[in-house]
């Protein structure tokens, strides 16, 4: 199979995944780059994710609009377009509302590296109100320039909370991006059970440059295969 | 099939939803307002919601009676008939006694929304507290003039809590009532969690507008196709 | 079959709920008093609730000592035959290890009814330290002296807490012990979660009465009814 | 069946358990002394626990390689090796990240007895801190030093905390392991429930020491005979 076929596959699972991981619920979204024109990307039509196939994905633009697809694409699909275009190194994005880490988009203390493996999310985690530029809204990323103000906030980082709202986290591959999703939400619960309890060792920022900047396709595979199967779907070899 | 058996349907996959994710237990109920005598409204037989087929559905009276049928209804059937009676423009009623709201029933602080699809509770929700017009009771809503004045606290809102016992929603269908009592739960969740870890920013009056003034067929369907598919049981098009 | 054999079998299906309903795991017991003779009660030989079937069912004497039986006898069964002693309108017994409500056999703010369905407990539930009489022990209540003791702490209510291990509930049917001890967690994990939020508004002994004194067979059954399904047993008439 | 392959039938059936009762995720692993070999020690190559199988069990040497083995291993082997070689009382070890002892792996308070069935950690739970010695790392054990460092910390005990890593169990046996293992969890989850509440009563050393150096096979088996059901495996005679 051509290496196209093999990153859909990936982005089928992964849609599965984020499902049974309880990263997204009915709602949130996965989408990964085109391997052949970078400034398009693939994500499913607008679909609870758990429901996702090979046939639910389309085709988007620059600008977050279908490629030649009628079908209803995500509301939210600028997201994507505006971190795609902020982004060259980044290749898959994910967006969701996961319950554990939604708190820290509502206070002022920020989310922070706590373990090992929810290294991934870097230093302080960044909050975007979109009320700060956009005023009174729906609370959505309906618009390029919304995106784009978001994509400002997440910066060089691979994860911003959005206020009131969710988060969206990117990375260099489908399994990559859906690693740091579930290990997010796992730092979230360790930091707001801790937070009650006493004054919190975080990770040095010498100790999550060591642990990010080596993690292998071997220790993503590992969790990969596993959720996979979770997920009831036969592990493949990675796109 | 007639709009009234579409709406049967929706009522007994509701019922099904509500018991799967975990807003009702073997207690709490929805109704619907019979479309064509609105003086009228179906409910279950008293029976834990995950056991409802069609065929235990009741047609209720304005007195909260069941009309020609001799089997057991619900003790707090009450609740339905009084905000019926209150609000015309209420299509199903959801009483139940979900674990995360439970606790803002208890104390001073009130439940507000924190996320977007937690917005359609609308502002700081009021909670109903029965002793202060009937004295010790046992809690519960056994007849019209404890519905009423349920009614009555409810308001012109979305949400009441009632103190030591739960909450009660109203909806513009079964598929709003359901989505509305699902993200009650979830908001719910947020502030408690969120609020040992410092001050909240809360929607504001302006997001929440934005917010629940839009909500469509198409995104309450996203999440019934997915609770409803969860809970065993095919999708089908809306009543 | 005869109110015996009914008695039993409630007996069994007790003992999946109890487990599946995870008010106990591997450890925990429930017993129910002999109908004919009211000095002995029946309970299983020592082993996970989940697993126990009508053959495990074993008769035990007013000195908690198996009748003709020499299968391996739970170690704590001298809870029971203590309470069955002091106590000739109890029933049935639950010893469980659940996990919401050990907390409150940690510190001084004693559990109370937070809601209807919790309201079971009666008052402020009194927590027994094995240690004031007995000093260092492994904390198991391993005679007869130590049973009547936890029994002289319930009083005549139907729940003792017990410090650093678990609880003991006491009802007057299977169904009505298995009951109080399904919502005894579920009022536990309330008021834990509504503790940190502001004071608790507790129901009024008041209300309390109103609801403990006038819970009906209706009542408990509907509950039964649910649970037995869900651990994937038929419903029965009750014994 | 030999001595040696009922004990790896145990340890394969403790990975699923572990795995089962969310002890480990996609990491975490368990190891078991050689019986005839008593430097020397089995561990599964590096997989997921849920699906480790007999044939995926490496025998490993005193230095934590593998004999005669070309498949992958476990990167954090060296934890295993270094304790086994310290602790000639050991004949089990568990590692695990499971996520309600991660939080007293961050804070100055420490993890210590409040339960009966959690007793077997001892008294205050140490926390090992690689950064001490080792200075900004990955936070993983991945040679010798490490590991008995990490033994040193370890001491005469039988749990060890890793700040933002995870924890290391120790016991006389792969039942014995597995037990407090599980129950380590549950110990942890109390205490951070009941720190918010008030002054909590830890169990005293005699009531530690009393209920640890008592514990039989037969309450081993007890709970093991549950899970192994829970996690689909037959009960077996203890190896």
């Amino acid at each position: 199979m051509s290496q196209l076929d093999d990153l859909l596959r990936d982005l089928v699972v992964a849609n599965r995944i984020l499902s049974n991981e309880d990263v997204v619920d009915a709602y949130g979204h996965i989408s990964v780059r085109h391997p052949d024109n970078p400034k398009h990307f693939f994500m499913s039509r607008s679909l609870a994710p758990e429901l996702v196939q090979r046939n639910d994905l389309i085709e988007f633009d620059q600008a977050g609009e279908p490629v030649k697809d009628q079908r209803q694409p995500y509301l939210e699909r600028f997201i994507h377009a505006a971190i795609f275009e902020a982004r060259p190194d980044v290749t898959a994005v994910v967006h969701a509302h996961a319950e554990d880490t939604l708190p820290f988009g509502l206070i002022k203390t920020p989310l922070q590296p706590v373990i090992h493996s929810g290294s991934f999310i870097g230093g302080k985690v960044p909050v975007w109100d979109i009320r700060k530029k956009f005023g009174d809204t729906n609370l959505l990323v309906t618009n390029m320039a919304q995106g784009r103000d978001l994509a400002k906030s997440l910066g060089k980082g691979s994860v911003a909370l959005m206020r009131g709202h969710g988060a969206t986290v990117v990375g260099r591959s489908v399994r990559h991006s859906v690693f740091v999703s579930v290990y997010l939400e796992v730092g979230a619960k360790l930091q707001m059970q801790a937070m009650p309890m006493g004054e919190i060792k975080f990770l040095t920022p010498g100790e999550v440059d060591k642990i990010a900047s080596r993690v292998s396709a071997y220790t993503l595979n590992r969790a990969w295969e596993n959720w996979a199967r979770r997920a009831g779907r036969e592990m493949q070899p990675e796109a």
